[in-house]
């Protein structure tokens, strides 16, 4: 009888045992089936199309990134025209094409219609035309890469913008960051690789951790375009600043010291340098790169969807996902989270709004001291201050999350911008009193933008009328032209097991 | 033989767990015995040393806070001159008793021997003599709790600051913030609770853990004289400005509202109000306050000792025993920790220091706009200007630690404070150019305490003098009758067990 008990609970257990390894079994076989390669990508495949097949959960995510739908604090979704919400910017930027049109960021899905629609590029009709090099198609594309490999890197910073425009087609994607064959992360810009070189590092030392950074840094970073080198003056060659430091004064140092400008201002007749986006710079000064956190952590954290865990590449606010990726380090609750994120900006937001304002009417004072007669050595300082003043403010709020990645060093960033400003004002009030000035200078009205841009000199409408006629004529052309182009190269198709 | 070895082996395990069971009831009767009270506490005690008799611990470590070796960043240990290091203070607070003499702050333990020699509270050489009122022994003595209960909290309000010399001879302790039966976390001062009934709260409603921070909050915040009391015109009545908010702008909206000035710019004549050290209200502007944290949780943490666990009464910076008080939390090296409280205290001090230079140059220029003959009408929005930057400058810095408790809010009101001086600046530039000064004002030495005090007109030497002579003669005599009064009331020992 004993025995027999023994027995029959023995094959009972084994059955059970036969059961779970049956089910493990099945796991593992659809982990290797979903990463069966389905096409051999050969090269630099521009296509996330063609990736896509070979790697379905990630690919579909990034699609993703089309999602204009998360709003943050101040509804910076999709469509958001800076310029109406914040009019004094079109003053900051009198002369240069960010006065024209400027947008809240938007995913990477978005890059190459963007790019297409912003006034910034104008609207050329024919290759050869328009203020804009091909550089500006640099963190556009995933065709860029393909485009140094063929041209040579040099070759492809000589173009103008629109020579390119049937080759740039698909927008920022799989091939910018990977390795086709092994899927590593890589390295595709050659200005990141350049940046560290200058420092004295070598790039491919980086950690695979550092790399979850890296990739993003060949875009997110601030860069200008270098028209100085020797025997390739042809060239806007795509430049990091980072010689001497990432910090705002390190750069501010480095453009001093090259007396570069990325242009001289309309009103106040200031050599200005546009900061880009530096957020791979701002970020590395808070506590989350203090602490090993890297881009991808927060922005693309790890998720799992049928029994595969994978790294979402929906990129964009870590605000619409905070299960995902605060939660891993932070077990608070989600609205005190988001009441966290929101307070910094809130903060630093009130002394950028301040000190944005004063810059621009620092602007509009040079200019009638200058229409009263200031000669260029009166003026010399002063220049030099408003150059620093809203270099610095636009250190703080050109960067993406600036006053979340880093608030301390953002707001230090924001007071000293304040303080440089002061100086400036002061010395311009004096120096327009001896011009016979001495009162205030009228203000044109800071909350309308359109009523700026014309009190600037631009024509908006004449500009808008271009750009429907380039988008009407221009830019089927150019993308039907590059389709054709890739048609001749489908994908490869790897025979099924 | 199976048997046997059963039977040792129990014994074996029976006799260790007895020494297992003696030595825990030998820890309780340890613990029995540290707790059994030596003396009797009876009423308020403000002698420190008489609780120690039944509280060796807590005493011991409270005791400690006489060591001043711990040095943090910017060396403020006990003894560092600020008006030294930063002589630009001694102009924004000409014509109050700050430009003479101002110390970084120092253990508890200090607090009557430092009261003693500061030049802020004169040298009166007999009861009813000197600038300050009994209010200034208000946050330094156990024995104001005991003078409230028997004068009458108004009553003691109204005396001079000599006539209570005999009176408050403990510096802060143990009375401060324990109920001496129960030992149970409680509020001795008034003006806390009456603060809470003014934002219609509750204090006693408060929890175990908000009492400790709460207790600190009896004296660690901002406050003022309120000598318009009805019926109580006689009093310097310690009052908190909360009613309408914490915020650096709500209290200085309470400030203006009631037009309350701490005293008129002995340069400028801007009606100034000093901040004093609003340490409660800005740590709760932090992550560690929005995170549940109390003062206690760093400043005294919780320790072992002898099998004893008790709250370390040594209160001080943290950093100076991080092992305790951090590392609760955050498994970082220490270095690490260290760099990051430092990092933020540089990164504020940066622009806090660039403002109150600014804020000096600005007292001055207006002297310079009033000698030349400046009207009332234009010098009004001016010296209110003046007014709120000197008033956010001092809450962002008064406040121990607020670089570190709350940076970003401290670090915004930092900017808010250098765009106002900014706006005072140009305005007082425009009018000393109609007062016809068209040129920068002439700048005393910024960098010599001595060389500003002379300027604003002090005669220190004479003011030391004279505290030489009340240290001598006054300060023994009010010590001897202070002792021999509480010689009169020997502490009540316990019988024993």
């Amino acid at each position: 009888m004993k025995n027999w008990i023994l027995f029959i609970s023995t094959a009972v257990i084994v059955f059970l045992l036969a059961i779970l390894a049956a089910n493990i079994f099945e796991r593992r076989s659809e982990a290797k089936y979903s990463y069966q390669p389905k096409v051999k990508l050969e090269g630099i495949e521009p296509r996330d199309s063609i990736w896509g097949l070979n790697y379905p959960r990630q690919y579909q995510s990034y699609r993703k990134t089309q999602d204009t739908t998360f709003k943050s604090m101040f509804g910076t979704s999709g469509h958001k025209d800076v310029l109406a919400s914040e009019p004094d910017l079109v003053i900051l930027w009198a002369g240069y094409g960010f006065s024209k049109d400027y947008n809240a960021p938007k995913g990477h899905a978005w890059a190459i219609e963007d790019i297409h629609k912003t006034l910034r590029v104008g609207s050329p009709m024919v290759p050869g035309e328009g203020p804009q090099p091909s550089t500006c198609w640099t963190c556009k594309s995933t065709d860029v890469p393909r485009l140094m490999s063929e041209m040579g890197v040099t070759e492809y910073y000589s173009q103008k913008f629109s020579d390119m425009g049937t080759q740039a087609i698909n927008p920022i994607g799989c091939a910018d960051c990977h390795n086709p064959e092994t899927m590593q992360l890589t390295i595709t810009r050659p200005a990141l690789i350049e940046a560290f070189e200058a420092m004295g590092k070598d790039i491919n030392k980086a950690s695979h951790q550092e790399m979850r950074s890296l990739v993003c840094a060949q875009c997110h970073v601030e860069y200008y375009f270098d028209k100085t080198r020797p025997g390739q003056e042809k060239a806007a060659y795509l430049t990091f600043p980072w010689k001497n430091g990432m910090e705002v004064e390190n750069v501010e140092a480095y453009y001093d010291k090259i007396e570069f400008s990325d242009f001289t201002h309309a009103l106040s007749k200031t050599p200005m340098v546009k900061a880009q986006h530096p957020d791979y710079e701002i970020y590395q000064m808070g506590v989350h790169a203090k602490r090993g956190v890297s881009c991808a952590d927060c922005h693309m954290p790890f998720q799992t969807e049928g029994g595969q865990k994978f790294t979402n590449h929906q990129i964009g606010s870590p605000l619409a996902n905070i299960e995902n990726s605060c939660f891993v380090c932070h077990r608070e609750k989600v609205q005190d989270l988001i009441t966290d994120v929101y307070d910094r900006q809130r903060k630093i937001k009130e002394g950028t709004n301040a000190v944005q304002r004063q810059i621009a009417m620092a602007h509009i004072e040079a200019a009638k001291a200058l229409e009263l007669g200031a000669t260029e050595v009166q003026m010399k300082g002063i220049q030099q201050k408003i150059r620093h003043a809203q270099w610095r403010w636009d250190y703080s709020v050109a960067s993406h999350g600036a006053a979340f990645h880093a608030p301390l060093e953002t707001s230090r960033i924001v007071s000293s911008a304040t303080a440089i400003i002061q100086e400036a004002r002061i010395e311009l009030t004096r120096l327009l009193a001896t011009l016979g000035y001495n009162q205030p200078v009228p203000m044109p009205d800071f909350t309308s933008k359109e009523a700026l841009q014309a009190y600037i000199g631009l024509d908006i409408p004449k500009e808008k009328a271009a750009k429907v006629t380039f988008m009407d004529q221009v830019i089927p052309q150019w993308l039907k032209e590059g389709k054709a182009r890739e048609a001749q190269k489908p994908a490869k198709i790897v025979s099924s097991r």
